[in-house]
């Protein structure tokens, strides 16, 4: 839709839109069904005719109308679909909890696999930069101020290492989320006497997830995974806020592909890194959304509960949205290490002041060294001449001080496969 | 849509709809020429075939795709546009975010109508609620304990004046909003020599917007009003949180029509409630995002403005559903002034301990009454007496300890029209 | 304190300091005590020694311990007033939150002086650096990159705007908060029968505070202040990123007073400009805590208001710190046009190409006119010469396609007195 | 302090105390200056007389005084050590960011302590509390309303399952993020040349935390730490919220001691479980401000990182300020199961709908059995009589549909030890 196309992709709208969510409401249903005939809860006709159902039979839009009334989608697509297979055994001992959660959680799952290749996509693309450019000297910016020299490479090893360790993250925090919802009334699966677990089992089996006791008002599985999305999603939007500041005309150290303006023909703007910012902007405030709706009321909550659905779509097609435009910033992303150099040059120097007072200081005395490096500096504005020759010391070149640069830059892409 | 359904009505979802947004594009596109062509800055033809454009030329979903490229609507909308109206004078001089802001700006003229005919229906009910009840005693209840006695009609009039605050400061807030954005490339109406302001104001006439200089990076008007939708919405959240609680099967003192249970059919759940108190769980956080993003960048920001649309739609929609619920809500809603009698009743006079203790105060002092207050309350509860009989007093009953209650209860409701 | 240095000002911190909390509620019980004493409701002796008692009497650690048992400071320190002043009289006929709330208000009133101080400065500031850079031409940057030009005048005027409307809505917002809490137990004013209201009147006199009906749970006016404190914040934010973007080496256009580094003796950090964006990454959310705590149970909140007094605190500290940041910057900003001139040259025009496309236009068409400035723009990065005489047409300066600047920045300062 | 004393506990005030900090801060410089001895970059007469200088030498108010200058505590506390050591070596080419970040890591370590014995203690109530309760019978409570019954062991056993499950996440996100901070001013650790990794090795070994290479805006690891500070303190929330429901004179099912009222000598109030929602309310922004600071520019922010400290001290408070309130909670809970049975009892085996219904529907077809429940419903409310008499079928009693309960209990209790 045009209201939010920034904030997802055709992709996620996809996974999200109705047809989707029937499919992944149908999967549990009949999941459900078939794992109570194969243990004679219910004839093994009513699964097979529950399962013969298909998303084309809903109309989700009528669904949707009927849902504020219940405060639950389930109640009118349980009532449908009762209707559609024409059996009394349809959702059969289950709450709408139950079918609604693990709805989420099947969405959820296939968000999974399209998060993840674009990650892999991103990561490469990162690796390849990386190595391409650890010999690009430019000098560090902190406070947005120059600072003593850098690599790009090194730059993108730690956007790299930031990105690795909040997909690593966000991994472990969906093997942890991606199980059923399976309780009943009150999550004591009574309506099967005591052949709750054994059915909950089947049912996880069926659909490829997970077995845990009901966890209808305990939240923080999916808390964990929503608040990683929202980590991975900062990583993200530092990674593009950076490229917008190196692409600014002044900098012209990388440019975006990027797109144009309605009314200048000369502007190149960074199109993708915005998409990734904006996500950056909304996800933070989403996840304390969901955080706050934690607070659910005994056996199942009066409004925390039925806020997560939105919730946690938006959470997941705002990252999702971030991460492709990244991933596309990347593919199409120059370099100009020329721009790198001649930034550098323009210090004349300057952004050596730490060596230079480091080496004065045992000479001169701490105080005295700063003095004559400070007032040094005052002079290479004036006279546009290098720090060594005002101070008239040896000061090497920038590649001579980049420390550790180099191997800290190893670090981050080895360590962390 | 299925997975946002709770979250915004079929009246919202219409008017953020691509169809609307198109149609919103449209009038300032047709309003921009038209006032041009008044001027003689373009052809009357050109405006004349601009404004013949209708949406149903457009294909949303194609835009939607191509707007990620740019990171914005406008580029794809205004190019299909162009080709539609066969003229170069498209969005003549203008921006992109002229278009976008503006565009916004007209979808929340309209919401505020739909905002407003719910308000006056809820508003209405409350008022005759309040009357209605000025003489039904219940306990009041101060960190969910009982304390002394109100009127259920005063309690109606605080939730009113609640509501009744917020809405005014939402529309003064509407007022100050509702103003076209155009500048042009860079807010100086440049391309339009000196005649900028002069157009300005034919467009804002034309659509029937306010006027004032470009504000393309300066937020606060909108943030206002995003600010006091959430503020709007805290309010109906606090009535139906009150609600559920009222409910309760232990207390009973009101009941919603309400909405059943997939599993038990003896349940009527408060479903209006719970999709305000879900929208109020949302809200803050979406402002907080809005708020966040008032850091903008020089002339046009780079993110947090692209994140604006989505976060304000969902804004007004949330609020929108939460208000649409309430007001659905009080037009079913069930009073039980007898469960509030009987409520009051088991506490055995003790939410009169305020009134025994002072009266006592002065012959035992402070210290000593209140222990022979508290006392008496546990042979209250032990023998359930009231407390009058074991403090050997005359407390009076419910009805004589109210205060102010009906002179506050009539200054909410007549002060506030 | 450490920790929070960058959050607050000695000002604010000493404002909400136990001191100053222990002031403005023995202002509460005075004013109470004094009311009630004119009023007959309690002896004149009792009115005199409770309004005897000073904040050096109370041992602030002690009552923040105690308050933990029973979730308020109320307690423990009516209880620690009731005998330093020796009489049973203390908070007679008032709860908890009548202290605690107006406590809150009177401590606002005093901000509400400290911020306007410090707002008169920097708007003084504003106005004067608009003046004297109504001339200064810089080009403009949306997404980050150069648009048309503009004056560094008219850039601070938007933000003087925007800044005036905050603070405005803000002192609007002051007014309405401004009012005392009475109601006592359940909000009825029952201990005093029916001379609430009388009594309600003489305690706003006493204190200088506006009246109306109790609002213990009814958030509105204390949430529309907290949120025009957040809309202020962003403003100042929005004015800090900006310096912060200016400041940077390679664009050189403005440069703040600044800090040191603790390495690097070459740094001048934007240290003001950084205090003031902490201050708009935590207020939002801030914002976003108040507004979700307006959902409060029934006449008094079991854990939503009890949060209020720390995060209204927080919310004051850090706008105010921001804004005694922001004072204090242009306070020592330095401008440099020629900066902004040489940044504008080294653009060899083609910040102008909205003007050259337009111009173009009618004779060639759009889409050839657009293609011809694109193919020329090419050419002047590869040649380093001015875009018109790629195009061999002539372009003007900057300084003749400032269109409505001027206007647009009388028209900010005028009409926002 | 007054103002904030429900958002925290004496432990914590003194944890993020002046005294505290200095003393972390000294941790890291004398640590850096050791380590820098035993390599043979300073003299060990500099190292000894800088971990000679102790807390007691620094007046805090006067260095966060100096702090807003340069927008960071490092740099007056690092003149000021310079002074007390009376030696050049102080800090030797480390960078600010350096010092603040492992300082904040150090005080998260002590943090950690202090919540893991709040935890043991609240765990080992909970456990024992479900064991003793596994067979007090109550319904449970979906959307507020009564539904199919639970025991109140299981109901527990549920809190204590999210509450451990949330603990090992943190526990696990507190091992990834205590490690050093150590880059130097660019996060080359150039001015050791190629010592830098060998010297951070022994400077971690000598504060006892991990090693990695710079993070300096590579927040993802601190983020984790916080977000899953917010989700155990959703799940305190979450424990609080129920037992106020729990504790409310119409349900009576538990009792907090709890805190009186200053109005009210009958008051019980559930003090522990309101501070620990208030910290709820507040603690899910404060996560959405830190991870809205992701977006760190560059190699070190202009913003961002400086509003860290306050808000990671904030949330760590809070969240302890909440453990330590439902730790206290549950050591003087008091439970009674014989209101659990009157209240279950009064549903007249309403409550057993879904199990009547069940039992029905083979019969009947699922639509009669239905509407023949909910007809009974109708009258046992009218007459007061057991659901079972009037559809005259057995039900049985609320002990036969307790279904997996236990199993649930068990294993949710042994599983996660």
């Amino acid at each position: 839709m045009l209201i939010d196309c920034l904030g997802t992709t055709e992709e996620f709208a996809t996974l999200f839109s109705d047809r989707s969510v029937l499919e992944a409401m149908l999967r549990f249903e009949s999941a459900l069904a078939c794992a109570q005939a194969r243990l004679g809860i219910i004839p093994q006709t009513a699964a097979a005719s529950i399962s013969a159902v298909t998303a084309d039979n809903f109309d989700g839009t009528a669904i949707a109308r009927e849902a504020r009334r219940s405060a639950t989608v389930a109640i009118p697509f349980v009532q449908a679909l009762r209707s559609h297979a024409d059996t009394d055994f349809v959702h059969w001992g289950a709450t709408s909890q139950d079918l609604i959660d693990t709805t989420l959680v099947l969405l959820l799952a296939q968000s999974r696999g399209v998060l993840r290749s674009y990650h892999e996509r991103l990561s490469a693309s990162l690796r390849k930069l990386s190595e391409e450019h650890k010999g690009s000297v430019m000098f560090a910016r902190t406070l947005m101020q120059p600072a003593s020299p850098i690599t790009f490479g090194y730059k993108v090893a730690l956007w790299y290492g930031g990105l690795t360790r909040s997909w690593r993250a966000l991994s472990q925090s969906f093997d942890k989320a991606l199980l059923i919802q399976f309780g009943g009334a009150s999550g004591t699966l009574a309506a099967y006497e005591e052949r709750g677990p054994e059915l909950a089992a089947e049912v996880a089996k069926e659909l490829n997830l997970a077995l845990a006791p009901p966890w209808h008002t305990e939240r923080d599985r999916l808390a964990a995974l929503v608040a990683n999305l929202g980590i991975y999603t900062g990583a993200l939007g530092k990674i593009a806020r950076d490229v917008t500041l190196l692409m600014q005309f002044e900098v012209g150290e990388v440019s975006e592909a990027g797109g144009g303006s309605s009314a200048m023909p000369h502007k190149r703007n960074p199109s993708n890194s915005c998409v990734a910012i904006a996500a950056s902007t909304r996800v933070p405030a989403l996840v304390s959304a969901y955080l706050g709706a934690m607070v659910q009321e005994h056996e199942r909550a009066a409004g925390a509960w039925q806020s997560e659905w939105q919730t946690v779509a938006e959470i997941v097609s705002s990252a999702g949205s971030a991460l492709a435009a990244v991933a596309g910033l990347f593919e199409s992303l120059k370099i100009h290490p020329e721009r790198m150099r001649a930034n550098l040059d323009a210090t004349h120097g300057t952004v050596l002041s730490e060596k230079a007072a480091m080496s004065l200081t045992p000479k001169l005395g701490r105080e005295a060294a700063q003095r004559a490096v400070a007032d040094a500096i005052e002079k290479v504005h004036e006279r546009r001449q290098p720090l060594e020759n005002i101070l008239n010391i040896n000061l090497g070149s920038a590649e001579d001080y980049l420390g550790s640069s180099e191997v800290f830059r190893r670090k981050l892409l080895e360590d962390l496969e």
